[in-house]
């Protein structure tokens, strides 16, 4: 009997790894550090709180169905930012709003891909990504990190075949952390387009991107509809995981493939999350970039720190984002030392194992740290507790 | 090149029939009757509006990441209020939380099939489901209606195959709204048991079932998450729609393949509307129960105005849940009719077309009125209108 289209993919790893909380006592002078999930810890700003009640209270379409596409007034917003943000020519009906940015990708890939296609994913990986190729049938192919866990265009060259539809990237990267440099993006879209597949670019962490400008010129193309999807997410920014509202960026023809599967998966966005992301995107640029100024200096906290760790054998492979990527020393692998790390260090993270392919040998030695939700002080007092982890070392560690 | 998947499927049938309102004028005193989208027009009652403030304001968790399945809290109290309104023993953990029930629909489909199954669809189908099936590569295998729109277990058993995973059931249906009787129901579990298939049972309309009592008794056979996914919606009950809160009920080893489909496309269901249809459950059912009443009004209107089309020689097929569908009299396509219905007669409604697998001549001659947004006097100007048209008769018209 054929294998059903989830039974193709892996448990989700968040939800895996809150389950090795589970009897686990954390004594008051050592709480939990939980470095786990790439989210806020706090509701939005309250003047953003007040707009959301207001339009539940008094804006009767707040609660009814709306398009498919999303708000007009919110897709005319994102595209009047992203010309003064990127330059070149983005139309309100280049933009549509999603239930979440997972979702946009999920619309993307299906509007490009059949069964048995191949998809460009550079590793570590984003596992959300990997599953969603997993479950309709398209082959993830891994495109492995050159130095600075950038992924190599020649490396990308050689991996496109006749099935492939798609090269996605993540910049900022989740779960490495690092900013693809511009010329880097370029190049990978010169490849997109010379080989006529998308080249899809999830731009979730965006707004804590450390570099001034635009990450990346491609919209300054005229024909940038052809090969570029960008994707984006307003739940980082303005505090709205819990709401639900991410948006994509492509060709009105694309969007109206997505439509097909928007439509069918969820019907609309949810309304009350699309006003507030409206409001945000219209009166929060202040408080964003104070927000900003605030996960810049929790990375900074982790390279200050570094040091101490580097001392006992460990490395720093990306950092940025909300995240720092981690190789450890120690003669285990990152999946059970995850679970080792709950338990005697009160730490919970995620291991490289969930951001590779079963067998990849590098995500047995790496870790993310998803940092934006501890401050400086936490941040130091996670990196004691590491410090402190005297676990036997990896051969290759024990001769560094 | 193969086909991407959303190629595979058509263009969401109500963003389509929206499009036909495109620069057409419709005069004051014939304003547009809008019976297309089974969707409440009216915001939710002023103390559940209040509700969702409140937790704007002064839940910070309101507007955070939740868990995959849904709220703890939701979860339960339908669980609870299954086990008094079906009996049998429904728990917490056989009940996930959706981001409205199309996504329901969509996660449980993906993890019952692979490229290539098949899934008994009784036709008039809901085309959203039709659409879900073509995205996933999964055949919709249509059941043609017996007398009174019921689909027939005898036609059924014989198109079950070795690809078969599962007959989907709409009750009270849509497009057709009729009642599937409680022993029919038990007819198609009987059949899915015996063939080791899911019954998935769509009961999103199940708030406004003529009548009392429990619609079917599955529930109470102690192993019915073996076989039986039901699908239910806060959306009509609560007039939620915009807030996507969807549930899905069946054994936990399958919610749990569920969750990866969930996870990867949503995260979470939102949080508000959570909330929402949480605090409605708890306090709203007098005020349901008076919804009720009035959608059942709107029906009997439907049925007492009826006379009027039959002696033009109209039929109504069924009647009940948001929806009657009828059978017109006209030498046209009921898809021709329904674009000349907007221009000529001020009338919005979807043709039977869309609810039918392409070329099948029933779909010609049929049409959907979703009334539940029109009151009494309303329905009576929608059946003066309808009773005027003097378009060319179908030959078997003519003559009946």
């Amino acid at each position: 009997m054929p294998i059903p289209r989830t039974a193709k993919t892996f448990f989700p790893p968040v939800m895996e790894a809150r389950r090795w909380l589970e009897g686990v006592e954390f004594p008051p002078d050592r709480p939990l550090i939980n470095v786990s999930q790439a989210a806020p810890v706090d509701p939005p700003p309250e003047p953003l709180r007040r707009v959301i009640a207001e339009a539940a209270l008094n804006t009767p379409e707040a609660h009814l169905y709306g398009p498919v596409l999303g708000l007009p007034e919110l897709r005319a917003e994102v595209a009047s930012q992203w010309c003064d943000a990127y330059g070149g020519e983005i139309k309100t009906e280049n933009v549509a709003i999603t239930s979440g940015c997972n979702q946009a990708f999920c619309a993307m890939i299906t509007t490009l891909c059949a069964e048995g296609d191949e998809v460009l994913l550079p590793t570590p990986w984003y596992f959300n990504h990997k599953m969603w190729l997993d479950i309709v049938g398209v082959d993830a192919i891994a495109l492995p990190p050159g130095p600075g866990l950038l992924p190599d265009v020649a490396e990308a060259a050689a991996r496109i075949t006749d099935r492939t539809r798609a090269i996605s990237l993540v910049t900022p990267n989740n779960p490495g952390g690092v900013e693809y440099p511009a010329d880097l993006v370029r190049a990978f879209y010169e490849l997109a387009r010379e080989k006529g597949i998308a080249l899809i670019i999830d731009e979730t962490y965006r707004d804590f991107d450390a570099r001034s400008g635009a990450p990346h010129d491609l919209f300054t193309d005229p024909d940038w509809g052809d090969t570029l999807i960008q994707l984006y997410s307003f739940s980082k920014a303005f505090r709205l995981t819990g709401h639900r509202v991410g948006a994509m960026v492509a060709a009105p023809g694309r969007l109206a493939e997505a439509e097909k599967f928007l439509d069918t998966v969820t019907i609309c966005p949810n309304q009350l999350g699309q006003i507030a992301a409206l409001w945000g995107m219209q009166n929060l640029s202040q408080w964003l970039a104070g927000e900003r100024a605030e996960i810049l200096d929790r990375r900074a906290a982790i390279t200050d720190n570094m040091p101490r760790l580097e001392a006992k054998g460990w490395t720093l492979l990306g950092c940025g984002a909300y995240f720092a990527y981690m190789e450890h020393p120690f003669a285990l692998a990152s999946d059970e030392m995850a679970k080792k790390l709950v338990q005697e260090a009160g730490v919970l993270l995620l291991p490289g194992t969930m951001f590779t392919r079963e067998g990849d040998p590098a995500g047995k030695r790496q870790m993310r740290v998803a940092f934006a939700n501890v401050d400086r002080a936490g941040i130091g007092r996670l990196f004691d507790r590491l410090e402190r982890l005297d676990w036997p070392l990896a051969p290759a560690a024990a001769n560094a």
